[in-house]
């Protein structure tokens, strides 16, 4: 029988260290900000931006929300983006995506100021994320699953690696950080020939491949960790993970579920995320350096 | 016996098809031109430069090179930077590395215009490579691995591939354009348990550890294709690769040899990327577009 990793525990032991900090910032004057910006009003970032929310409000970090009609013109788009980007009180910007098709995020992407592109968004935090280069922001997803490992104390030095899917939210940058903290990395996806064995030899798998239940017991090796980062709609209209949780659970040392797993600790990276760069504000100020 | 996979013959083909579009360029009125700067009189950096100024040479492509002195202030350094990425008649800036330890490389990355950075080293072309987008610039060495696997007919696409080295030169960006190829990649390093393992179940292996002959022959599958990365001086003072080419040549199907194998493609690399950089600058002029 396997240890399930709770998301809900590895939360709460990232809230308890940050109520602290934030108290620290507050003490010096700044309140850790985010800014979400919101465009239309697809279930799923309603959804995501309740639990950024109730996140940030339980941490003591200031939560705000843009919210813009989905047939918002690009260039109204860009000049939202542009003020909250230069308001010297927000920390963090979390655009929920994918946008509406009518708009495209290039722009936004090459402006948003890399000390606030807390979901790594950014040109210059995928680079630090390629080249493991840690002052930078991973995407938030992606970094849940190192905070979920590290909680467990699986270390991933040295251990046989597979991630499923090869995603720039998840997959690949997943495998940076877990490169960069010596792991041994394999990155399969729907090209994958041998997909079977290629998981079975894991000693680590994670599944990002976003195809409910595709991990069956025999993909899955002895004593293996197992992180599913797969959200889907099974056919009774139930959540589920990439992984067959049922089948797997007996197999496995460690495995997360889902729901309750890697989605319930996204948002605790972000409200750290937020920290991180608030702290560096306050950094900046101290040194009174007009560049931050 | 397995098939040389020699890089003249990679370099040769390069060679001819961009001699058409440096001429088909001039009659256009665009002379692609490389500007090479190099700081100090590294031997190493003296051998590249010779390599490329050749190259340059004979494919057509004007080739310009700035030394400085090794013990350049870092002002300087970046004044003279600064002055060739402003020049509109530089289409390609390679900068020799690593720069003296005085001297601070993170400056001119950020500055360097990402369509003159041939040699990838900004991070909107490290964020390109990592995100597949091949708009952008991969480092020449690793692109030249690309090279010799296309002209030797070696699909990566299904197939185990593992790469021995994560440096950001090699390993890492070579890993994603080899995942952009949809090939299952791997990485290994020195923290790699049970290396021999992974390199042995590879159908291509790329070793570009930096580690004189370390690749012997068990560590390499029947029927593989081996590229070999390294330039390493052995025990006698020859050069040498990270593979053991006189053990291995007999199991693996293709190898590349060193030298004559990677090396001498790194340059004909160059010259493509200061081609498709030149390219650009011309459709930008018929766009009579202001940004390039």
């Amino acid at each position: 029988m396997s240890i399930i990793m709770k998301g809900a525990d590895v939360a709460k032991s990232i809230k308890e260290e940050l109520v602290k900090e934030v108290e620290a910032l507050k003490e010096k004057g700044i309140t850790p900000c985010l800014s979400i910006i919101r465009v239309g009003e697809r279930s799923d970032d309603l959804s995501y931006e309740r639990g950024a929310r109730k996140r940030m409000e339980m941490t003591g970090i200031q939560c705000r929300v843009t919210a813009l009609p989905k047939d918002v013109s690009q260039e109204e788009f860009e000049q939202t983006f542009s003020r909250i980007n230069e308001d010297s009180d927000v920390h963090g910007i979390l655009l929920l995506r994918p946008l509406p098709k009518s708009l495209d995020e290039g722009p936004v992407r090459a402006m948003i100021h890399p000390n606030k592109d807390v979901d790594g968004m950014s040109p210059v935090n995928m680079a630090k994320v390629f080249s493991g280069d840690e002052t930078g922001f991973a995407p938030c997803t992606a970094q849940a699953v190192m905070e979920i490992l590290q909680y467990y104390g699986v270390m991933p030095r040295g251990k046989r690696i597979t991630i499923l899917g090869r995603s720039m939210v998840v997959g690949r940058p997943l495998a940076m950080s877990l490169l960069k903290a010596d792991g041994t990395v394999t990155l399969c996806h729907t090209r994958t020939e041998e997909l079977a064995q290629e998981c079975n030899k894991a000693q680590i798998l994670v599944a990002a491949a976003g195809k409910a239940r595709m991990v069956t017991e025999d993909m899955v090796g002895e004593n293996a960790v197992v992180i599913d980062v797969g959200i889907n709609v099974d056919e009774d209209g139930g959540l589920c993970g990439d992984v067959d949780f049922e089948a797997v659970k007996n197999k496995a040392a460690y495995i997360s579920p889902v729901p309750g797993g890697v989605g319930s600790v996204t948002s605790s990276v972000l409200a750290k995320h937020v920290v991180k760069s608030a702290k560096g504000f306050c950094k900046m100020l101290a040194q009174n350096s007009s560049i931050w």
